[in-house]
C-alpha cells in the first residue's frame, strides 16, 4: 500500500540501502512548468550531512526525471523520479542483522514479512521521506500557480518552546527555528543530546496560507483527517494536532469558537478548518516527532531467534529527527492540498457545466 | 468521498433531518454471526437523551440490517444498515437557515456546494456517527472472534484530568470517565459549562489489546496513520496521539525507546506501533475533542448574504461532545482494525499457499 | 467490492429475496435537480411483468430517496435510495435450496463464501441491476444538463438481426429492437424459446453521443476499459465490442483507419474512442448476452453434498434477459461517463486555475 | 490514472522516447523468489525486431530491479523496475509533430492536454506494454508457485483463423499461432500487409488453468469484469469475449448452459466464470485487436492548426499488433489473477480465523 492520495497520487519506491528510492506521481495537471532545480532545492533542504544537528551521512540526493515532461512542461502523463543511492555503508548494519533495535520497525517488519532488508532500516528508513519531498515539490509548483503557500518550522526542541512562529526566519535557520530567541537553546538541546549518545524529540509547525474555501472532501476524506493521516504517517510522528487542538480540548465553547464577521473570522483556534473543508483562514497544525531510535547508548533487545541481547548502534544517525521532519511534513501537505484542489473541482453542477458548456 | 477502508469498508448517508441515515459495510467475511442485540446495545451507548450529561434530544436509533445475513450470518454480500430519523424538530433550525453558526461547518459547505440543508447541520451533523457505530459494531463482532478488544473511556474534561484509566469503570459511568477519583469533578465540570449556557471540551483515551503483530500497511496505510485518519474525522475532533505522543516529544531517545525483552516490551511509549505496523502490545491513543460549538450564549457571525449578524442558538445540545464522541472513536478503531485485519493476510508467501495450497 | 467508479461513484447492497435493494450514489455535483419521476421512470423500462417478452413476476420498483437532497436539488452529500422488495415468493426455491443451478452463480459462491441466500439467485441476481439503473438515472440527470445522451436497444436475438439501429424507435418497442423491419422476428424468436421452456441469447447495441473530447483517464482508467469493466460485469454479458471491434480484427490498417478532416472522422470503427479518450464522434458498442440459465428443461447437476442429482426449474423467468439487460447497459454506461467527466476536470493547468482563480 | 489493481498493483510511468518506462509493483507476497532471468524472458517475448512479423525496431528491453528484494527474495515493499530507453529515433517523428495519425491516440491527447510528446506517441505509445509485461511476470511467479498457468497465441490474422488451440505450440511459434495447420496462411496474411505497406487485425486466445474456485468480488469487481477492463486497456484492443461469448448470444439456454456433474461441468461456455466468480474450470477468452494503425498509405488528416492534410507515416511498426499483444495480454490477466488472489482471502471467518488464530 504505498500509494498517497487519489487525484494527485504519489507512489514511492525503494529501500534505503538498495539501489535507488523513488516515486511515480500521478494526476499532475498538464501544462505546469517543472522546475527541477526547484525540485533538487527543496530535496537539499531535507538533505543529511549539512550541519552538526543532522546525520553525518552524506547522501548526494540528486533527482533525475524519467518521465511525464515535455519540453519543460508536465504533459498529464505520470511523472516519475529517481534518486540512486550512492552512499550505502552496508557494514554498518552487519551488527545488527539478527537483533531488533528498539524504538525501530524491525521487530514488526520482521514479524509481519518474515523477512527484512535489515541494512538501515531497508523500507521503513526515513531515507524513503527523500521521494516524498521531491513529490512534494511538484506539488508546490502547482500550489505556487494558486498563490498557495506551505510552510513549516520547528516549534520545540526537547522542552525548549518557541514563543513566536517566525516561519520566514525558519527557512534560514540552520535547524528550521520559528523562534529566533529560542534558537541557540534548542541547537544546545539538540548538541546535548548528541554529546550523550543520545537524541531528543521535537514539534514542528506547520502553516498553509492562502488556500480558497472548500477543500476537503467530506465525510471520509476530509481536510484534516487527511493532514492527519499525512503527517502520522512520516517517521517518528506520533501526534498531530488542528489549530488550537490540544488547548480546545480545556476550553469553553465560547472560548473556542472563532466568531465570523464580515471581515473574516476573528481568531483560528479552528486551524482553518470547519467540518474537514478549508474556512479560507490559515491551515495550522503542529506534528510531534519522539526523539531518534537510533541511540548510540547501550539497550536491551532480543535478536531474532528470540534471544535476550544488548544492542549497541553505530553509523551516523540524527539526534532530532524532527529538523529535517519538518522539511517532510511541508511536502505531505502541499501533496494533500494538490490532492484536494482537483478533488474538489466537480464538487457543483455549475462548475461542471462552466468547464463543458 | 463517503467511504472509509479498503477491505473492511463502509459508507455512509445520510442528513441530520433528513428521512434517515444509514450505511453499507463490505468485506465482512462470511459466516460471522450478525448479532443485532449487540449492534443495538452500541449504538444505545451513543444514544443521546440519557442523561443530563448529553443532549435532551431523544432519538430512538433503531437500526434495521436490510441486506448481507442469511439465518443470521453473514454471506460476505453487503451488510447495509439503516437508521430512520423519527425525532427531528426542523423548526429549531429556521433562525439559523441563513446564518453561519460559529465553529461548525455552516460556512463551509455554503461555500463549497453552494447549497445546504441547515437543518441540524444536514449532513455535517454529529447525528451521522450513530451510523458508524452500527458499522462499527459489525467490525467488533469480527474482533471479537479473535479475541481483540477496542475500549475507550474520557480522560480529561476540561481541566479535570484522570490520573488512572481503568476502561472497565468508564463502560458504565454515566459520562464514560476513566477515573472514579474525578468523575464527580468531571460531571460539575459539564454541569457548569451547560448552566453557563456554554459547553466544554475533552479528551478520550482509547486501548486496543490482544491485537497480532503485523497490522499495517506501509509506507501509506500505517495503522496509526489510518488511525490518526480515522480519529480526526470525528466531528469535533482536533488532535490525535499514538501512545505516548505529545510526552515523547520532549523525552531523549533512551526514555522514549521501548526495551524489548523475550517477555514483550518494557514499557509501551510508542502505543503498540513500531514502523507503522502493530507490535503486539496494547494499541492507545488519545482524541481531543473541542466543546461542542453549539452554545447558547450570542455569537458574532454573518449571513448568507454577507452581512454581520448575531446568533443565539435554540435546540437541545451535548454539553460535552467528547463524552459520546468516544463510543465513535471505538467504532472507528475497530473498523479500522476489521480493515488491517483482511489487508493483513496475503503478506506472505507462506500465508498465501496455506490458503490456496 | 460492491462499489463502482472513483469520483461519480455507488455502491450498492441488497438480495433478491431479502428485505430491501439500494445504493449510495456520492459524487453527485450539488445543485443538479433530482426529479424522482424520471429516475422512477428509468426503473420502469426495466421492471419485470409488463409483457409476455419478460418474466411474469410482479415487482413494484418503488424507489425512494433518503438523502442527498434538499428541496428537490442535489447537495453535494450522498444520495441513498431504496427499493423495498415487496414479492418474494421464497418457495419458488424450496426445491433448489441444495442444488446449483446450471448457469448460476449457485456453485461459485457456495464455493467461495460456504453460504448463500439461495432465494432467488440472492446477491447474484439481476434484480440488482434495479438499483443500479436507479444510480444510472441520477446520472442521466447530470449527463442531461451537459447534452449527452445514452441510448441503447436490442440489435439481435439468438440468430435474428438488425439490419438498421433506430434507437428513438427502440425506447417504443416492447422488445426495445432497433430494426421495426425484425422486430417481429425476434419477438417470435422470443416466444418460441419460451414455449420450449426454454430462453434464448441476445444483443444489445449502445450509443453515446454529443460527448466531449477528453474523457478517459489514461493507463488504467481508459474510457473503453471501464465502458467494458462495466458491461461484463452486468449479469449475464460475456462479450464486450468497442465500435467495429470485432470486424476490425479482419480488417486491414487501410480500411479501419479513420480519417480525420476539418468536419470530423470520415467513419467511426474506433467506436469514439481513441487511446482510451472520447474523440467527440459517438461512441458505439455492442454486448453480447448468454441466454437466461434459468430454464424450466430439466438438466443435469450437484447437491451441495456433491451427489449428482437432477433439477427443473419452477418460478417465472425472462426468456431473454438481453431485453431488460438493455436498460443496464444504459444505466452503468451513463455511471461510466458521469465519472469520465468529472475526472476529467483537473486535466490542465488552466483549468485548474480557470477553476480557483 | 495510472494504476491497476488493488492488492496487487502495479503503477506505470514512461514514454515511448523519454528516458525510461518502468513501473511499481506494490503488493507482492514476501518471500517469493524474484528470478530476473524468467521477467526478462517474458520480456524478450514481447521484445520487437526479432523477425519479419514484428517492427524492425531494435530495443534491449533490458529490465533492471531497482527495490523490493532482498537476497533475491521478495520483502512485502514495492518492487520498481525499469527499463531505459536505448533506440529512440525521435528525428522520425519530427514529420508528425503537427498532424494526428488517424487510428491514433495523438488528436486525442491533444485535446485533453493541451500538449503532446508526439514522438512514437509518447505515453499513448505500445512500448508502455512492456513493463505490463514485466510486472505480469511478476505476478506469473506468484501463480506458479500455485501451479496457476496463463497462456496465449493467435487464432485469427485477418480473415485466417485456426480450428485448434494448441497453446504449448503458440509459445515456440514465430507469429505465437495456436494452429500449425494455418500458421504458414496466419504469417503470410501478415506480410501481405506489410508488402502493400498497410498493416492486418488479429484475435487473441487465452486461456488459465489450474485456477481456484472463489476468485474474484462480486459485484463490482468481478473477476470477467476485471479481466474485460485489463484487456481492454491494452493499445488496439477493441473487443472482448469470455468463454463462448459471442456464440453464446445466439444460442438458447439448454445449449449454452454447462451441466454440473460430480467430476466437473461437462462443457465450458462460460469461460470458467460464473457470477463473476471462477468456478475452476479453464479461464478462456479471446482479445481482439483492430489493425496497428501506423501504416505507410497516405491518409488524410489535419494538423495541430485545424487545416486539412495529408500524412505518410515513416519508421517501423508492426504490421500485426495482435502477434506480440498476445504477451501483453497473457501479463495482464496474470497480474488480475494475482490480485484476485490476494482479495480472495478474507472472505470467510474460518479463513480469518485460521490465518490468525
Amino acid at each position: 500500500m504505498n500509494r498517497f492520495g487519489i487525484r494527485f497520487s504519489f507512489t514511492t519506491f525503494g529501500e534505503s540501502h538498495g539501489k535507488a528510492i523513488g516515486c511515480v506521481v500521478d494526476g499532475v495537471p498538464a501544462g505546469l512548468t517543472i522546475d527541477e532545480h526547484f525540485i533538487q532545492r527543496e530535496l537539499d533542504r531535507r538533505k543529511p550531512g549539512q550541519n552538526a544537528f543532522a546525520t553525518a551521512r552524506k547522501e548526494a540526493d540528486s533527482v533525475e526525471i524519467l518521465s511525464g515532461t515535455f519540453e519543460g512542461k508536465s504533459t498529464g502523463t505520470p511523472l516519475a523520479m529517481i534518486i540512486y543511492n550512492t552512499n550505502e555503508k552496508s557494514q554498518d548494519y552487519d551488527n545488527i542483522k539478527a537483533l531488533f533495535r528498539p524504538g525501530h520497525a524491525d521487530f514488526t517488519y520482521w514479524h509481519k514479512y518474515g523477512i527484512r532488508d535489515y541494512r538501515g532500516g531497508g523500507r521503513a528508513s526515513a531515507r524513503e521521506t527523500a521521494v516524498r519531498v521531491a513529490a512534494g515539490a511538484v506539488a508546490k509548483l502547482l500550489l505556487n500557480t494558486l498563490g498557495i503557500r506551505v510552510q513549516s518550522g520547528i516549534c520545540s526542541i526537547g522542552t525548549v518552546d518557541a514563543d513566536t512562529y517566525d516561519f520566514s526566519y525558519a527557512r534560514q535557520s540552520e535547524i528550521y527555528a520559528l523562534d529566533k530567541n529560542v534558537e541557540e537553546a534548542q541547537k544546545a538541546a539538540v548538541l546535548e543530546a548528541k554529546a550523550a549518545h543520545d537524541s531528543v524529540g521535537g514539534v514542528v509547525a506547520l502553516k498553509i496560507d492562502s488556500l480558497p474555501v472548500g477543500l476537503g472532501e467530506p465525510l471520509y476524506y476530509k481536510l484534516d483527517a487527511l493532514l492527519a493521516d499525512a503527517m502520522m504517517g512520516i517517521n517518528a510522528a506520533k501526534a498531530v494536532e488542528i489549530g488550537a487542538g490540544i488547548q480546545s480540548a480545556r476550553l469553553r465553547g465560547s472560548e473556542n469558537n472563532d466568531a465570523i464577521t464580515k471581515e473574516g473570522f476573528t481568531s483560528n483556534h479552528s486551524g482553518g478548518i470547519l467540518g474537514g473543508i478549508s474556512n479560507g483562514d490559515d491551515v495550522t497544525m503542529k506534528i510531534y516527532f519522539k526523539p531518534t531510535p537510533s541511540i548510540f547508548i547501550e539497550q536491551s533487545t532480543i535478536t531474532t531467534q528470540h534471544d535476550d541481547a544488548r544492542i549497541a548502534l553505530k553509523g551516523r544517525h540524527d539526534p532530532c529527527v524532527a529538523i529535517r521532519g519538518s522539511v517532510v511534513c511541508e511536502a505531505m501537505a502541499a501533496l494533500v492540498i494538490a490532492d484536494m484542489l482537483l478533488l474538489n473541482m466537480g464538487r457543483t453542477l455549475e462548475g461542471v457545466r462552466r468547464c463543458y458548456l
